[in-house]
């Protein structure tokens, strides 16, 4: 099993956006540089991440606009569409539940499940929002495989295993807190306090770097 | 300068996280053994991550979980208030205004702006929203550094501009364009889309390997 090295793979969404953008302007054609530029990376970076999707640029020509957005598509999984549940209707949930970049990339939130009764749709969303109770019915009725965790961190890992028992086999974890699931379930966490982390200690470092000179 | 490399510093929050949840329960000393079960890691990981923050753990007793919390926040420097702006009121930007985690890492939104004027705060968030004009007057008036990202692409670049004019340091980039700034501002991108790609992809990895068995 040939597997896509993470970088390559979490830049695959970056070239997407690019290619789309350029496709939106009326571009056929582009070149591995022309798409380098625009991201600041170098050439031989973006040659070698759209191999893994099979597609090999022309010289001189470039790549196909539109069979390279397909490609990288395909590869993904993004052609087909994913249905998905989202647990917790929070703040965060509820953003969640909005968000327009899920849809480009065809993950389908069915509904959305609260402890609270009182979480209803706020009409802003057009995703439901259910008692926890109904929520084997519904994963069982769409198939579900994807489960999206916005729910308190000392609430995470009770939810999840009721998720796993259900027959969930991803889950995006959005709270702060370590879930364990077993080898069939694949999990990914999503910590916006890493960012934050990560941007105060490069605006420290900058600061010093100033102070020196 | 001793730079710390960028998957340790990573780590920090979720460190931060586990600590803070072991001394909610009364736990005073920890070791590097305990924080590696919790987050399947190795302790020698641990002990090397915690080295850039300044603190070592006594032999058999381990680390002094408020001691270690303190320099953590200390490093990262969240234990000085940051006061930031944000720039585009939609669904994301709102939530972000809500979000209860920042609070928690002295992350201060004093304001958000956008082009709509209708869109006035809706009074579950405290944070009041102000049109574009006022950006200036606040940014001066809160010697704000940080500045959140949340408008459309095709806006991306134009406020980029007019908050690297006003001063601004530090650019946390939520919208999904690519955006340039000179070498004395730092900018962190945040991309939910990638972390959904990795997850399909895993999930499919994970069909696969099921299929040939």
């Amino acid at each position: 099993m040939s597997r896509i090295p993470l970088p390559s793979l979490k830049r695959l969404p970056r070239y997407l956006n690019v290619l789309e953008s350029f496709q939106s302007y009326g571009t056929d054609t582009i070149s591995a540089t022309d798409i380098a530029e625009e991201l600041d990376l170098k050439p031989i970076q973006i040659r070698k991440d759209m191999a893994f999707t099979g597609i090999v640029g022309k010289p001189k020509v470039g790549y196909d606009v539109g069979a390279l957005i397909k490609a990288i598509r395909d590869f993904i999984g993004w052609n087909d569409i994913s249905p998905a549940v989202l647990i917790g209707a929070g703040s965060l949930g509820t953003a969640l539940m909005r968000y327009e970049g899920f849809a480009k990339r065809n993950l389908n939130i069915v509904a959305a499940f609260d402890k609270d009764q009182n979480r209803n749709s706020d009409g802003r969303s057009s995703t439901p929002v259910y008692p926890m109770e109904r929520l084997p019915a519904i994963v069982a009725e769409h198939e579900i495989e994807i489960a999206i965790l916005t729910v308190p961190p000392a609430a995470a890992q009770e939810v999840t295993d009721q998720l796993v028992k259900l027959g969930i086999r991803a889950i995006w974890n959005f709270s702060s807190a370590e879930i364990q699931v077993p080898p069939h379930v694949v999990v990914r966490r999503e910590d916006l306090s890493e960012g934050l982390a990560v941007l105060c200690v490069q605006l420290h470092e900058l600061d010093e770097t100033r102070e020196k000179k």
